[in-house]
């Protein structure tokens, strides 16, 4: 059995990695930190638990850590780099889901995030886990840098076009809808119910964290600096990303006119052996919904009027493929065990 | 492999079935009745299982669903009893999820579902499919009718006050609230989100269909007729159901002074060997979402200010123990198999 | 022109009142204190009222205030009672819309309310703002107690029912839901988004401060003391109360058989001159959604199979009657202004 | 008194001209009808408006309807163009909420429509009833076609880039989110709350109907053909369409180096005199819940990272200044009343 570490289990992403983890067949859940929680058990915070883990809330401590072969960071940003490299010492392999190993600038990462990075040695070691894009670093990787939520929907989305070179990179645009669960478990005014019920906003729109991660993802594959317009948006619901694509068809191809069934199979090629990005059949559209609670991606392609621009619609939910599940994904990889192992958790529809 | 069919598969009930079923270790699903979407992959119009499931939409046929060891119907009531005969015949085993064979009295059926029952010779043979009540005799069933979803939360919460007898039976009141989707897929105007959303109702004061199903129930365990006045309510969620349950403490117990923490006690004995009971400690509030896609029911006691008033909270997912799981509870217990068999799914929280 | 102040104007309530009074033909807002906000615009704050006022939020201040005709406090517990009786000393208006006032008794208030009352020599001049119940004493008031938004849904949903005498007053249940906004406007964990949506639960079952308001009120009415059982919910909405009632029919009426014809009679003759009461028609059900946003009460009463249970059913908006609705109606009442003022406001449906 | 007569008074856009209409205080609203509910008293199907009106439904009667000054269609599409001739002949004014008379080209309606038209000949006479656009055609028109949800939303935002030919009008895209109440009050299955409820999707994507009738109104003020891609999608709740634009810079002005604030002050001398459309502040971010109930439109300019592409936020609520309330305002202008005659209303915050 695999001992696994949490480190910050209160918040939303990490009630998800137990929810996924104490169902695991080779997992182990042995420690759930905590500085609020400790001392209480973890089932009497999240009584939806209940039955299914025994454990109790410690304060985060390096020499209990040890004892554990994988430490999930499921923590605010800024954790992480302090306690990394004293458990990679120890030859624990890490896996933070926090935003602390996502750039591969520090500078810029000190800019966005509004500190120092107190650890940049280890950013060049960090493995970033998007399995479809880097899964054989990932298998060898002591580190792993999770992507984003908003990245995860937006890149697995943008793929095919810029690998194939179909889209102009200099003008993408990423519309992106978030459940509120994006914003964390946090006692703040403007996520409580009476703020976001019934109601639908943009934020961020002059510049968001993930905005940095998105370019440094797209640019990597494109093999040149890409230029993207990205908006988030809060829905009035809890879990579930849906990211609209905008791309224009570059020049080269408008002229040999590729077709939107080519498209279409370029995309079904591409993922053809993934099984949590998911293509579906043309002119189907995807619902947050149906990946509600599972690790999946469910993409669909549109051409509307059969003009330049192609329309690519992206759903995960924010805190599986875009958090834990893609976390614990990384961790199977890793391990050398099967990657869907306690991911094949069904979508909850209705 | 138990091969099963669903007869009514694109209702709530039915595609809950399916969530729960493909991941069966012991199951397969074989057959998947629905008139309306005949020859459609169950995946397209359900593509939260796409990647899951097969199986392509038939029309009802008796001869095709003989080839199932196990027949679940997901229908609107009156459909059940004129096809389960035949089935049965066959050594088909039969679980109705619908209310056809849930009330021993044909013509109180008939009095409150509207319709003649055709099928009156069959209901003395019917297990009333609530495991913590009747599981031996679920067990040599070759008919089971599940309970409603009200009746579920109902007479959970109250049982052990009554077998116990600790409150007067004559007047118990239970206010309880459902989700919308206990009210199926239906094109209705009265469940459409505009019409459903942002507000909380009463309905079927005069009386509901489920008020004769519990009162049927809890009498059996009191052995006397009981008197209740049952109050549903439409709450502006998806899944759930939080049943609030009144009783009067007894006069006979008042004398005797029986304690909270001796109630307590009692609720934790009589559901100790249930799985899927889960009795809360004393002082602690059950949330409908923290048994939110499980199989839970989870059950509260509070005695007000120290009064004669037992307040009782019980919730469940009315799609799950209210309906599918429990029928697939019931299905494992009939076809010998571990009980908890694809229903150790834990609660989708946030 | 009478001139408002509002102490604490960036809660839930503080903005109600503002929706309601840059509306009032006979009020000019003059005052709007926030000590978090002093500096800012009202209207930075709340969009929602750009175009409709132009003042800015000042610390809150007795000299300020003292310009002003009527204050209303729209802030948490304890703060009127520190301030209402300079100003009531310089002949101005107190509208309390907190709990300061509300008991009768300052030692019961500081056991509910976790603090000692200041003001207990105020206690008695307060007059509690039912206008349904107080309507010439609040005429001729100076400090008004509002009702809180639990006790004004109860209150007047069982007040015809005990005035004549027709229920058992010692086994009253009150089975209430409410909307989140109930819970105001901080920063608290309990009320995001993703803890209170697609999710019911009761809380605060072992005693509300609401309890002993609604006794008092009741008993009051009852001319003894009053046995409540009061069970407060949060359902997942903003706005509403929906107020569930149970009365025992008392045994001297089931003797003489008062038919439920004649208990409808009885509350549309209760309230046939309250504008802001209505009985709806024996047999509709009043749904939250119909009295969103107003200052309306919609009450329904029904007896469940005939029997000695009689349900009452009384919904508001826990904001408009429930809150700032009924501070204005009781300002109208002390100003000598036409009831109404400002209050026609109609349900946002859908 | 002006005699108003509603046809299709069970709709969304029906009852929510009868909430402003009927505090309206120049207006008398005479008949209402409904062939479904013929009969029946208003506000028997229509709690919220119980004291405000006295009328009953009638089954639509061009002889009843002619006693009436205006009559409003808040009809499905193909209704109005079937009797709107008649009413004018008998020199009625005729304001259609339905798309009857939005489009100028028969044929393009009947493509999109799915019919023929019945009666182009009055397409010539309709006034798009746009006031920030068409105000003076608007004040001297007989036959009044209000715009569509989406339609006013996305030309307010656009209306000034494209008036000062800001940006490149043939690559324009409008992401755009509208509540489930933009679907209308008919019983359908893809509207239920639990369809929707917790979750987001696109639809339409390949063309929706509001796309000819947007690039129509664009080309009108652009004096040249736009290219416009539209993506339509379904938010959980229940009012409130944000639209998300997206406009190149023209590279005339790229050279020239507009500034974002001068682009602002370009927006906000555009609207000055426009009661209804507010912008906001630079920087700030529209909210749909600032504007529900009321007729306004909210709008915020932003140019993220100073690159080429501006992004406009434009909010209404669907239902008022996206329906009844625009068509209000045209009322309003047609009989010579102030424009804002029952439309002080202010949004329901929370």
């Amino acid at each position: 059995m695999i001992r696994v570490g949490i480190v910050g289990g209160t918040g939303y992403t990490g009630v998800e990695l137990l929810r996924l983890l104490v169902l695991h067949s080779e997992v182990e859940v042995a420690v759930v930190t905590s500085r609020s929680d400790a001392g209480i058990r973890v089932d009497a915070v999240y009584p939806s638990l209940r039955g299914y883990i025994d454990v109790i809330f410690t304060a985060p401590d390096i020499k209990i850590l040890a004892q554990c072969d994988v430490v999930f960071f499921a923590t605010p940003n800024g954790t992480a780099m302090q306690m990394a490299e004293q458990l990679l010492e120890r030859g624990i392999k890490v896996i933070d889901l926090s935003a602390d190993f996502r750039l591969k600038d520090a500078k810029q990462w000190g800019h966005w995030y509004g500190m120092e990075h107190t650890c940049p040695d280890l950013i060049g070691e960090a493995v970033y886990g998007l399995p479809e894009v880097n899964r054989e670093a990932i298998k060898k990787a002591q580190l792993i840098a999770c992507p984003g939520c908003y990245p995860t929907a937006v890149q697995l989305g943008f793929l095919p076009l810029i690998e194939n070179k179909l889209i102009d990179v200099k003008h993408l645009i990423a519309d992106v809808k978030s459940g509120v669960s994006g914003a964390g478990r946090k006692a703040e005014l403007a996520t409580l119910m009476s703020e976001t019920g019934e109601s639908f906003k943009a934020y961020a729109v002059n510049g968001h964290r993930h905005l940095p991660e998105i370019t440094q993802g797209l640019a990597y594959v494109a093999g040149e600096t890409v230029g993207l317009t990205f908006v988030p948006h809060l829905t009035p619901m809890i879990r579930g990303i849906h990211a609209t694509l905008y791309g224009q068809l570059a020049s080269v191809w408008l002229g040999a006119k590729i077709s939107l069934d080519e498209i279409q199979l370029l995309y079904e090629q591409r993922y053809q052996d993934e099984m949590f990005v998911d293509i579906l059949p043309l002119g189907s559209i995807p619902d947050t919904r149906n990946v509600r609670g599972s690790n999946n991606c469910q993409i669909s392609i549109f051409q509307p009027q059969g003009q330049q621009t192609i329309v690519v619609l992206s759903v995960i939910d924010n805190l599986v493929k875009g958090a834990a599940g893609q976390a614990i994904q990384n961790m199977n990889l890793m391990c050398g065990l099967k990657e869907d192992l306690s991911l094949k958790v069904i979508a909850l529809y209705p």
